[in-house]
């Protein structure tokens, strides 16, 4: 199953609900590119259970989520300066 | 020619540079949806030009940039809480 790259942008005031997204953003090894901005690689099911956990523990009024699936197509357009662009780690190479 | 749906992302700490980057994506007539983040519509031509311009005038250490073209299926696939994504102006239609 090949993995999906996604960027997740956040705007939260409070400092408990950012820092408990930022666990989970971590706990499913996505990389903080900057102070409001996670990039990555997720497999189709971890996608799945990250968005529906965000939905259930921060639908909140002074919480903005954004979770945008970057395709490859998209990934190849992107452009940057002095951005870490996460690349794929190669885990299940057997040698 | 459709437009192109854009996001950019930035980590700048110096404010008058900031403040630039924030004017040039304001005049490209994006929308400042987080603190450093926009979306928005822009044409394929005018995206050149502001990549242009944002290479020439923000290459700099301590600036980090991200622009990420959102093709139509990925602009489908996204999702978001309270997040305001801009619609698309209708500007060219004659009536």
């Amino acid at each position: 199953m090949p993995s999906k790259f996604v960027l997740i942008a956040y705007d939260i005031t409070d400092n408990s609900l950012r820092n408990r997204l930022v666990d989970v953003l971590f706990y499913f090894n996505l990389q903080r590119v900057q102070y409001s901005v996670f990039l990555g690689y997720i497999s189709e099911t971890h996608l799945n259970h990250m968005v529906e956990q965000i939905y259930d523990d921060f639908e909140h009024e002074d919480v903005k989520i954004l979770i945008v699936e970057i395709c490859k197509g998209c990934f190849k357009n992107i452009r940057s300066i002095n951005y870490d662009i996460p690349k794929e780690e190669r885990k299940h190479l057997v040698v």
